[in-house]
């Protein structure tokens, strides 16, 4: 048996752009169960659509609800989020520890984010199990409604089982361990040495080839990430080669 | 010594506003160096400030250069972000992977973004050692600028290690282990009965008082994210309370 996804639960949201937004951040990332509070203009609202940007799906199924219990009544799980506050008497949770939460515990669970302005109020957040807290710069912490639905979305989708197997099994860069890869401008410097050579042995011919033929050369020699002692060898290596072919021509 | 934060570079990006988003997408997780490429419209972009929210310290310190070579000339590790592709030279990390690797490596690190529309061209995405994708929905996988740019510098932050340390210091929720959470309807049963109860004994007293009580009360109830079994067993307590009242009555 697979679980339940989320629902996210906007409590009067204002802008309908803000709704399209947040069912297109939604879905980028599997959700698909948007639930409205009383939306400041109604619903449907015609501007929601446009910003979805093809998220469709998710607002044509959004459920309307007066009241946030009523919009909560079947989740066993409950996270409001908020700004950093002090004084909360609720748990709080980051995006990752409340994703991670969510796919350990049975029942259904609910996101619930507030107005645009104002966010959640003391009373919403007192319907909640958890408050949920994205760690952000103290000195400037300005996330947008989409935003925040982004994070959490984001965070939920990463922790799905199926998912979690998947990115392990991306291949990993290998690091240099010892020195650090060669700044981008010593690697320039070899791949235009490189091509400097190649042009003088017509290499890169015929022309209709030219440009792909660079690019694979850019590849090759981006790939390894050589520090900058490799770097400084191949140049070595460069210029003796050239060296060695001017005494003769 | 503490590392040099990654800088984010944009591009050719096309519309200010969505520079303007992307520099308070970066000051929310304590990014604040900008690098633009080819801008369209030039720079400064009069669009930018209004849509950055306040983040004006990124858009003033914004630097512009005519290509990405020159851009990063100074980075050791340069990602090249791009949509789930095909056939990739080069390794592929995810947002995660990509913060991981930056905090450990040594020299600075640059994200780099495409234009809106048309994301990074091939000849771009040879100048970076790896390509970051961010796993999404691959039926719909619509990430604009600005959200390409929060996820980057969510992750990015959530791996400095003092953030690590910080958000591990959350206090965290106790999930029931046998049995999940009631059902909010439960739960909202379980206080409404409480309150009935309350206010025939003129708990809720002064009036100007009253709203405040409900509240402690319902955050006292909510808090222990009580199971099925223990929401019905106090409803019998509340239950027994008021009949052994009535007879008195």
């Amino acid at each position: 048996m697979s679980e339940q996804a989320p629902v996210i639960v906007l409590v009067r949201p204002q802008l309908g752009e803000n709704i399209g937004k947040a069912a297109r951040a939604m879905l980028n990332f599997g959700l698909t169960e948007m639930r409205l509070v009383s939306p400041r203009d109604g619903w449907p609202n015609p501007s929601a659509g446009p910003a979805a940007a093809g998220a469709d799906e998710v607002l044509e199924g959004a459920q309307v609800f007066e009241t946030l219990a009523e919009a909560v009544s079947d989740c066993a799980n409950v996270y409001a989020t908020t700004v950093r506050k002090r004084g909360v008497t609720k748990p709080v949770v980051t995006p990752e520890q409340a994703a991670r939460e969510i796919h350990a515990a049975p029942g259904r669970s609910a996101y619930v984010f507030g107005p645009e302005r104002s966010g959640l109020e003391t009373e919403d957040v007192a319907l909640a199990r958890a408050i949920l807290t994205v760690p952000i710069n103290p000195e400037f912490a300005s996330l947008n409604l989409a935003q925040a639905v982004i994070l959490c979305a984001y965070e939920w989708s990463k922790h799905v089982p199926s998912n979690a197997e998947g990115n392990a099994g991306l291949e990993q860069p290998t690091l240099e361990e010892l020195l650090p890869p060669a700044p981008q401008e010593e690697l320039e410097g070899l791949i235009g040495h490189f091509e400097r050579l190649l042009e003088d042995k017509n290499y890169f011919w015929p022309k209709t080839r030219a440009a792909a033929n660079r690019l694979t050369l850019r590849n090759l020699l981006t790939k390894p990430g050589w520090n900058h002692l490799e770097v400084r060898t191949l140049r070595g290596v460069l210029s003796t080669l050239e060296n060695a072919r001017r005494p003769r021509g």
